[in-house]
Order: C-alpha cells, then structure tokens, then sequence
C-alpha cells in the first residue's frame, strides 16, 4: 500500500467515523433544532447510491464506508423528522 | 457513460450538494446547539484528506466534490465554535 492509498483509506475512516459522535448525540439529547432536515434527506439518499456504486462497481472501501455511513445518518434523519 | 458511473456522479453530487442547506441554517440561525463539534473536526479533516487523495490519485471528481464538500463543513464548524 503506498502512501496515496493510506491517504485514501484514512478518509474514508474519517468522513464514516464522523457521523458516529452526532448520531450519539442526537439520541442522547434528541435537539435537532440545529440540525438541516434537507441536508440529512439528500445525504442519506447520496449515501445509499454511494451504496450502489460500491456494490456495482465494485468497490469494497466505498461499499462498507457507506454501509455505516447510511446507518449513521439514517438514525440522524429519522430523529430529526421525530422530534423537530 | 454507463449507468454505473451515472450513479457514481449522483452519489458524488448528492453527498456534495447536501451540507449547503446545513450551511445556510447554521449561518442563518447561529443554532448550532444540535450540531456535534467531534462530528465536524474529523469530518472536515476527512474531507480535506479526501481532496489531498483526490489530487495525488488523480481523480478530479473525487477532487472538486470535496474541495466543494470541504469548503461547507469548514464553515459549519467556524460556527459551531464560534457559538456553542
């Protein structure tokens, strides 16, 4: 693995590890008053055809991020929709 | 283009396109009591990784959606610690 592929594979632990501390927070606290209803329902749908590609292409990395990625995002959008 | 790479590009543009309306209600609210700090340090730092990797790989898509992506989630998180 070379020093561009590391650079790739950190980013893509990144950009999925990230939506872990806000939908923790979400359900701890349930305020959503700050947080975008269109910017989790295009997210999640970007995500899920983030999915496809992932699975079609293939591309295993793009496939699993992604998987969590929607899980952690869809538990946002559904909170949101919930208690806004 | 195939219908696999269509998708890839409406992922791409989904997953891009949906921290504007974020940004926008951050700026336009000052709300950002819902928003989780940790989720926008590692996710700006991802995206910046993903620009990095998107430039060296070379993949120009991978390189504008997050240099697009990056600008969004940078703004988010000067608000967010600005006025939490």
């Amino acid at each position: 693995m070379n020093y561009i592929e590391i650079i790739g594979f950190l980013a893509a632990f990144s950009t999925t590890i990230s939506f872990l501390p806000q939908a923790v927070k979400t359900i701890r606290t349930k305020d959503t008053s700050g947080i975008s209803l269109s910017m989790y329902v295009v997210f999640t749908i970007g995500t899920f055809l983030w999915l496809m590609y992932g699975i079609m292409y293939p591309s295993l990395p793009v496939a699993v991020a992604n998987a969590i990625t929607f899980l952690f995002a869809g538990i946002i959008l559904v909170y949101k929709i919930r208690y806004k």
